[in-house]
């Protein structure tokens, strides 16, 4: 390092700590607060399905929040929101974000808690009065649940391949509604937005988001830094039998579906986790029986496999492994979905532990194992995850929480970062 | 035996071998296709809800082939139809018969056959000209399936404990309609009809019946001499986890409902099988998981339990055993139904014995593991049943079927013990 740049560096590592200490922890909680009035539930939780009615209500607070901390705001095909506060230089923007979409009795902080602290840290940049190199995108990806229009995660993955868009747009919800005239109804709710027009990728992508799982509570950790996001299976298994009568069939005579299917789904878990060793996450999670009788025995039963492991090679030998477990009399195996597993950015970690030290917050450093709008961004740009700890694991649920403190500290690590990211060449 | 009495039983032996053996084959099948056309489906089965516009029509057909044998035909307040061939004593008749109503996706078989084979003995026996002593009644009993109004067996336990009946009355199908409804609608269907008027109880029923299981195929019999009807418990277990993602929650954090649910069923399993040994018969036919998702792991699931036994003591050790397995955290018990078992008349299966000795028939004397209305007939008078053989066991279903010559030799044994008991003083 010469002189000059071991100057800039301790000038950079300045800008980045006043960025961290000028986010309001008030102003954070107030935000989240207000957020998530719109598609409150009377039980504490949070239903705003991508595109209602209610969505467009959250989204037209955060537009004019962005207009009033003197941001553009710019959509595109799939009206994903970029909220940019401008840098000094024509450079790729870093960008930030997650999704405000929620599940059906969702909570007030999966997703919504990444697009406020980005904007809070727009606010302590501009509170430190700090001008950036590059400009600074907090992102609001559309439909990441995937609870109205599936599959989930379309405003990211269409931002990453655009041609995935006409599919999309043909994909209904339960009352017959496209995600075309959905499209429509957001281009009338906001017609002054203008399209966004960028045609460098970005610089980094970093997303902020509550674990969702228990890792960090039981560490003790306030933050973790993610190393990627595990790959997945989904299978369907389906076991066919004979349905006869309860009372007038002796056992010895019957071919219970469900028998065999309960013998399939102990075979399928015993070597999941024979493959996967203590990284296995195996989940028999939706199961159809027919006819689903008190007194007949079942003639088919199916059941869904979710095998989810950081390393591709597991992954690859669990395919093989099931193939064969399903290639006996009565068995089928339908490949529902899967995706590879995603390794994030190691300059990006490191950035991220920076932030951490800075901040003198221990961390964990962990594979998520939900899918995030970060999946898709990394083939994109350089990208990375920072987490903070949910209470109990809990998400998707009405009492999902997280510690104020741990909101306030993940928003001032990724204040860090971003202030960092938006200063490099 | 006086030298009276021998001569009494030769004549009565002579009378039961020319009933049985005027049994007419083309006759009797005839009439199985015939009453199958009211609610044929296009696969071959049969659609016939009790009391239903099909329903109706079927017993229209029943009463003019009965009204066109000079039997009298008569009603009460189930709707339960009484065709009788006058005997010349006034003696309490001896009953047969069965239903008529079918499954959704049914057969011709169940249930009809026993009521045309009763008819065909009536036909047998003015064919051979035989006046017996007592009447014979061929009874249709309403609504044994209990497909269109729960419970089933409406008409026969109605019958036998007439208080049943106000209970009954204000049950409505899928569509609202009431059994009061439907029993107007057969009145008016039927308005000449005289309502059954007998205050003794009947000197026996004799029920023939398609078994609806393996056994008699498997055992090479033509003919199942019934010694009882197994005694059966239903209950409801739900087990209970906590719902969490299937992606981020370690395997030893997890609290999987359906984990605890498949533990629970293998210790219910292992006992019931230990306890009923060989003529155990349990089933765990229905399953309801929560919330049923992919990538979530379940936080409720019940499953139901089906145990049949002949033995009430082993019935009575697995509800003491059931109810100490669910005595364990996050499980629940809900006792649905129970019935303990019915043992048949021993007079009447010698009867039974004797009939299928005179046809040299080899028997295999079984218990029912279906429910029959001669299950509440036993409450009324001696009872028994007679069973022809189902091929692959399958019932309940448009590929019922037993061979021609079973149902022709199952007929002709109910005919001689019929015209056997119908002379007995």
């Amino acid at each position: 390092m010469t002189q000059q740049e071991q100057k800039d560096h301790g000038a950079l590592r300045v800008t980045a700590t006043q960025a961290a200490a000028h986010v309001d922890p008030a102003r954070l909680l107030h935000a989240i607060a207000a957020l998530a009035r719109f598609g409150a539930r009377d039980d504490g939780g949070v239903d705003r399905p991508a595109l209602s009615g209610r969505d467009l209500d959250a989204r037209r607070y955060l537009i004019e929040r962005a207009h009033a901390l003197g941001c553009t705001v710019t959509t595109d095909h799939c009206a994903n929101l970029f909220i940019r506060c401008a840098g000094t230089e024509d450079l790729p923007p870093v960008m930030t974000g997650s999704h405000a979409d929620t599940q059906p009795s969702g909570g007030k902080l999966d997703g919504c808690y990444g697009v406020l602290a980005g904007l809070e840290c727009i606010e302590a940049l501009n509170d430190a009065g700090i001008r950036t190199r590059r400009p600074l995108d907090v992102v609001v990806w559309t439909n990441e649940e995937g609870t109205r229009f599936q599959p989930g995660a379309m405003g990211s993955s269409a931002f990453v391949e655009p041609a995935l868009i006409d599919r999309y747009r043909a994909v209904s919800d339960a009352s017959g509604v496209t995600l075309a005239d959905a499209l429509s109804a957001h281009s009338d709710a906001f017609p002054s937005l203008a399209t966004r027009n960028e045609t460098q990728a970005a610089h980094a992508f970093i997303e902020l988001h509550i674990e969702q799982g228990p890792q960090l509570e039981i560490a003790g950790r306030p933050l973790g830094i993610v190393s990627g996001i595990q790959g997945v299976r989904w299978y369907a298994v389906t076991c066919t039998g004979v349905a006869a009568h309860a009372g007038t069939t002796p056992m010895p005579a019957r071919r219970d579906a469900m028998t065999l299917a309960i013998d399939v789904r102990a075979d399928i878990d015993a070597f999941a986790k024979a493959l996967g060793q203590h990284d296995t996450r195996v989940t028999f999670g939706r199961w159809s029986v027919v006819p689903n009788s008190i007194n007949t025995i079942a003639s088919s039963v199916t059941f869904t496999v979710d095998f989810r492991h950081p390393d591709e090679a597991v992954l690859a030998a669990f395919d093989q492994q099931i193939a064969q477990c399903a290639a006996r009399p009565d068995v089928m195996l339908e490949a529902l979905f899967s995706h590879e597993p995603v390794g994030f950015d190691a300059a990006l970690l490191t950035r991220l532990g920076e932030a951490a030290d800075a901040l003198e917050a221990p961390t964990l450093t962990l594979t998520s194992g939900a899918f995030h709008d970060a999946m898709y961004l990394a083939q994109h740009c350089p990208t990375a995850m920072l987490f903070v700890p949910s209470r109990d694991g809990i998400s998707h649920n009405p009492l999902e929480h997280t510690d104020d403190d741990h909101l306030v500290l993940g928003t001032r690590a990724l204040a860090h970062c971003l202030a960092t990211l938006c200063n490099e060449p």
